[in-house]
């Protein structure tokens, strides 16, 4: 039977950490504090930044929300990146995703100073990434690997198997495990036959959004199973994988929620903390 | 039998159409020139950049080698990069590896103006290249889909594999392929069985610096296979793939010499045309 990764209790151990740094740099009359903006009225986003804020609370970190209506325009947009950009008492900045059509994303993110880009998503920290200079860290992929760590599950050698291929999550977690020395697959929506990867796989991470994507005969006896998948089915929160089915058959897998949801909200405080930390020289 | 994918003679004809592009420019009094920075006395290194040379010559395009001594300081290296980023005339940069170990090399790479990126390793153009978005492309790389693109080799669905996890090819190539709607596997000197990924591999690419590592039983029947591996054998130059015995076995093959080398050096060229194009609007 297959053990559960713990993600909302590592967060939660994490997150005391990082609230003693943070007391510490708040009595030295420094405050970390990162800006959110929002384009929009996506629920599920309105709901994101509300975990945060939550998480951000509980740390003594400052969640500043910029809330934009649907028809922002770009130019104003990157006028408030700029003002940011400028603020001395701002330490992060992030886009909150999805963006309305009219926006030009890869404008907006290459617009923030990397030393503020707190997602990981500017050209220059993305490119750092993948040449092993980790100038922060995408949320996800931070979350992922400091689960498989507190675990003790060892990346060096695993064959890796990673179902999708965004920005935010596929493409940085291939770029931390290949640094690991996995060997990494990285599948998506153009794969024709996703079980001829999965099913060897030692560890299995998928990050589609797409519930019961994953079934039993699509999974390696013993392997890792790590589920990024968020969705929603019959009101409740179900990830990628079918849970019931395959915690049987693997040695460890995440639970949603609690598995690397928490996780995810916890590390965006871990990066907000590095680049407080790195801008005022501690 | 499998069919040869003749780079040497794909080179030639693009090189003909920049040689007409670089005319053009010239009587505009715009000339392409490019630096190339070489520490040491590495023989190789030697080879490279007088291939390199022949190749600029017969289009058109200026290259100016900076050979500097073996004992080199990190500082007068950052100080020349430097001075090229200021000189107008300079429309490329490029360090010719491998450096000597008293160089920092990633904090050299990172000193290059990235409008004059030529070999596409400043931290801001490998972002931009795994974003979609590509100032410039890494040689092989661009030379391996030039190559795919000649013989009407779809990369679309295809199960690709690449050995060898380098900035300079394995890494931007995944990248490359990844955007085509490839499936990619990347393998390295940690990969515990090669064979496993290779023998499923539609596309398969070694750029490792192995020869003979490719053997018949490790490729699948009617494969692509892409030899980026230079080695010198017994006086000859030879890939990573014996291609003697898996020709027969395989659709297409490159050879070596005479596929991906003449390649890479003619899509050095068409980087430099590239940037300096569109440093003078053209």
């Amino acid at each position: 039977m297959g053990q559960f990764l713990d993600g909302k209790n590592l967060a939660d151990e994490r997150a005391a950490i990082l609230k003693t740094q943070v007391s510490k740099l708040k009595s030295q009359g420094i405050v970390p504090l990162f800006c959110v903006i929002n384009i929009g009225d996506d629920p599920s986003s309105k709901l994101y930044i509300k975990t945060k804020k939550r998480r951000a609370d509980e740390i003594g970190i400052v969640q500043k929300v910029y809330q934009l209506p649907k028809t922002q325009s770009q130019q104003s947009l990157l006028t408030l990146i700029d003002r940011l950009n400028q603020d001395k008492k701002v330490y992060g900045i992030m886009i909150q995703l999805p963006v309305p059509p009219q926006i030009n994303l890869n404008e907006a993110l290459e617009h923030i100073d990397p030393e503020k880009d707190v997602d990981c998503l500017t050209p220059s920290n993305v490119g750092r990434l993948w040449r092993g200079d980790h100038y922060v860290e995408p949320a996800t992929a931070h979350g992922v690997l400091a689960l498989l760590d507190h675990y003790q599950i060892k990346l060096h050698g695993k064959k890796v198997v990673i179902i999708g291929r965004s920005s935010i999550v596929g493409k940085p977690l291939a770029a931390l495990m290949l640094e690991r020395d996995a060997t990494v697959s990285i599948l998506h929506s153009k794969t024709k036959q996703l079980a001829e990867y999965t099913k060897n796989a030692d560890i299995l991470v998928s990050a589609v959004g797409h519930a019961n994507l994953i079934t039993p005969e699509m999974v390696k006896e013993n392997a890792v199973v790590i589920d990024v998948g968020i969705n929603r089915v019959n009101n409740q929160t179900v990830g990628d994988v079918n849970t019931v089915l395959i915690k049987p058959k693997v040695s460890f897998i995440t639970p949603v929620p609690g598995g690397i949801g928490p996780l995810t909200v916890e590390s965006l405080m871990e990066q907000v903390v590095k680049l407080t930390r790195r801008k005022n020289g501690r």
